[in-house]
């Protein structure tokens, strides 16, 4: 095949490590890159070790921040918690401009055949922001897959027996589909339609 | 819209530069970033640097090296010179292996609707390789369209009257498609360049 000089093939082995991205679409990434100016190429790769190195876990949502505690925990109403799978999540939910209450990012969902159990994402962290008392409702927000029921089933029976009210999104959501693909007002009616679990 | 934290914002921003990237594409490749290890965001960061710091032209033929001069000019035939548009067009001809000459890249075609003039892109450079005298072929190999003829038809005014052989790649139907889905100019020209069989 093609043979690049090493920087460019250097260069066009990292760009194929983004999602979806394959040696053809690196190839134009890269060569865009060498057509930047010294400055442009400077600010784009700073950026990179900026963002990885100043974004980190919200303490008490596991959402992405570059605080200890994010924006939306601090000034936010706390009696209402919003779980979801992923930090992207967060963003497709506060597109839909309907919810008001905190989140809690679980990093992932129970998945037996990954191996990926209840210890391996955020829910002792859930259940102990529970215990501290102000939270009223859990909205279960996980994805309308296997995986999602599956662990909000889990954790709502984790949690329901602890006196809160828990609700799961309202079946608007095309079963099967993402969070993140939602449209904004299929979501908005996901939030006003959810039901007691 | 959503809201991202000012690093993240910062990075998704810069990915929207590549070709082709939208914001949720975007958004995507940051959050892989941010899951990358501290090591691996590091090297990302380093090999836009590097590429951008180490790639520069070779100054025969203008292809992008790490060299002075780069290999295909150090190494091969320098009888046989095949002009390309931008350094991407080496990278598919030499995907072809067929051709063992060398290259000359104009980095861009004549464009008189952009302003792009003659002297904009690398005419008097492949002139005075020519000059140099060991040039027996100039093998026109621009993109074949409107800008891509022009300046194929206006180089070969330049390098016929010194005695140089001028080709152009052959125009017909691509290998392995259908002649149903031609279109009618290069089914034309496939007529025109018919050959005895």
């Amino acid at each position: 095949m093609a043979q690049y000089i090493e920087p460019i093939g250097k260069l066009i082995n990292q760009f194929t490590k983004l999602p979806g991205v394959g040696t053809k679409t690196a190839q134009r990434y890269a060569y865009k890159i060498i057509n930047m100016t010294e400055e442009e190429a400077k600010e784009f790769a700073e950026s990179v070790i900026s963002a990885k190195k100043n974004v980190r876990y919200c303490k008490v949502c596991g959402n992405f921040t570059d605080k200890d505690v994010c924006d939306i925990c601090s000034l936010r109403d706390g009696s209402v918690i919003c779980v979801v799978k992923e930090p992207k999540d967060v963003l497709a939910m506060e597109k839909a401009h309907e919810f008001k209450g905190v989140y809690h990012v679980l990093h992932g969902t129970i998945n037996p055949m990954e191996g990926i159990t209840p210890n391996d994402i955020r829910i002792k962290e859930l259940l102990a922001r529970i215990r501290e008392g102000a939270v009223k409702e859990v909205i279960m927000a996980t994805n309308p897959d296997v995986e999602g029921e599956a662990t909000a089933m889990y954790i709502s029976t984790l949690v329901k027996p602890l006196g809160i009210k828990v609700t799961r999104l309202a079946h608007g959501i095309p079963v099967g589909s993402e969070l993140e693909y939602a449209d904004e007002v299929t979501l908005s009616r996901a939030i006003l339609d959810r039901k007691e679990m």
